[in-house]
């Protein structure tokens, strides 16, 4: 009796968002091991399984990572089908990797399922493509958190060449908006914020660089940014999945 | 009656990486025109639907741009549910911010449903994770494509900062390596193809910026490149869905 663990892409929360493929692991799972922001819809998907919230938020532990590897090695070691359900995609700014190689050091069999990444799907269910031909050839997704080394990153990008996407970035907009501008992005350039994407209550803020500091935004919310021409086209752009009306954009005005 | 338009992203080519709303799409579909290298089994799932190929590949064009928004159009305007399925995501240089501002202007209702990216799924299926803690903390996506600017995008981004995802680059990989080479990136930095991932005889090729020109590799085939230190993780990080084993890999060794 061996065990398997999933590192399953859980999407950006909409059961419906989930692949066939994160849905039939779930059917099977003995044990869930599901991080902050996945929803209870997505968890009844697994009726079988035990399910254990190994979540962070804005620097509150419920278990470190080695705590977390423990319990995926143990579970598999006793012969049970694991799923480790972790929002959007297992591999983009999710630690997916450590927990791989964790996996594979233990000698656990194991898979990656990937999922829809918040950096792309959020800002394209608020109308906003991260490509568009004439305004960007590309795009580049990185992280906002006060942990990550997001200077360098954010500094290596010359101005308004790609289309910016920034994840877990609320609570530190201010100084990215501030970078950007002193790395000589125009201050005009086209901002938004996308929070809660097909969740219940999603809503944009559409803005700029020199406004992206101010938006009057719940900075414990969970939320991509997302800089660039491209941002322009969500005026253009409907998307049913985020309301064009709404508290957050109604501030943006 | 009145017509709706789905732009479906169809993710990297395996059914089973369809999200729900994709084959919910697809099954109450009356015309899906779909994109090269889009499998049949995908299309299997709209039984109800005539289904129109659209796609285009290394310029031979099947139908022009204008001609895909016509006809999409016209099935709208005579009632139809149509699903315009886009190979991965459909705002990943896919040309979807077109399509959606076609039916925008058209006055057409359409949504857009995202699909897994290429850009990441790929790598991910090959056991490279895009970001990873103290190797890189983003990642930029681009175009290799002859008719794009890449030339300006791939030399936007500062050496070794963030992994580099190019889609479509395998006809111009010797023109890739060399730029980010006299861009500064080192010759011996990571990089891989993968090729066909999620799809049957999927494979990869690891190599670095050095020898990336002369892998040997059918450029007619749709590959992903990825260039950076995480795809030195390949080697450690086992993935049952592309083979570690196989003659891509065998020639790169």
């Amino acid at each position: 009796m061996t065990g398997f663990v999933s590192l399953v892409g859980a999407g950006p929360g909409d059961p419906e968002l989930l692949t066939l493929r994160a849905v039939n692991r779930l059917r099977d799972a003995d044990l869930v091991l599901y991080d902050a922001l996945v929803e209870q819809e997505l968890l009844e998907l697994a009726p079988r399984a035990k399910r254990f919230y190994v979540g962070k938020r804005a620097g509150r532990h419920s278990i470190d990572q080695d705590g977390i590897h423990a319990l995926m090695i143990r579970a598999a070691k006793r012969g049970e089908r694991v799923v480790r359900l972790k929002c959007g995609d297992p591999f983009v700014l999710g630690r997916g990797g450590e927990e791989a190689l964790a996996l594979e050091a233990a000698g656990i069999a194991y898979e990656v399922v990937p999922g829809l990444s918040s950096a792309i799907a959020a800002p394209a269910l608020a109308g906003i493509p991260v490509t568009h031909r004439g305004l960007s050839a590309g795009f580049a997704v990185l992280s906002g958190h006060a942990e990550s080394a997001f200077g360098s990153a954010i500094d290596s990008l010359a101005p308004g060449a790609l289309t910016v996407v920034i994840l877990m970035g609320l609570r530190t907009r201010a100084e990215l908006a501030r970078r950007l501008i002193a790395r000589g992005w125009a201050a005009d350039t086209p901002a938004a914020i996308v929070l809660g994407a097909s969740h219940e209550g999603a809503a944009r803020w559409l803005g700029t660089l020199a406004t992206l500091a101010d938006a009057a935004i719940d900075s414990e919310l969970a939320g991509v940014i997302v800089v660039g021409t491209v941002v322009s086209l969500a005026a253009r752009i409907a998307n049913e999945h985020v309301p064009v009306a709404g508290s957050v954009e109604a501030v943006s005005r």
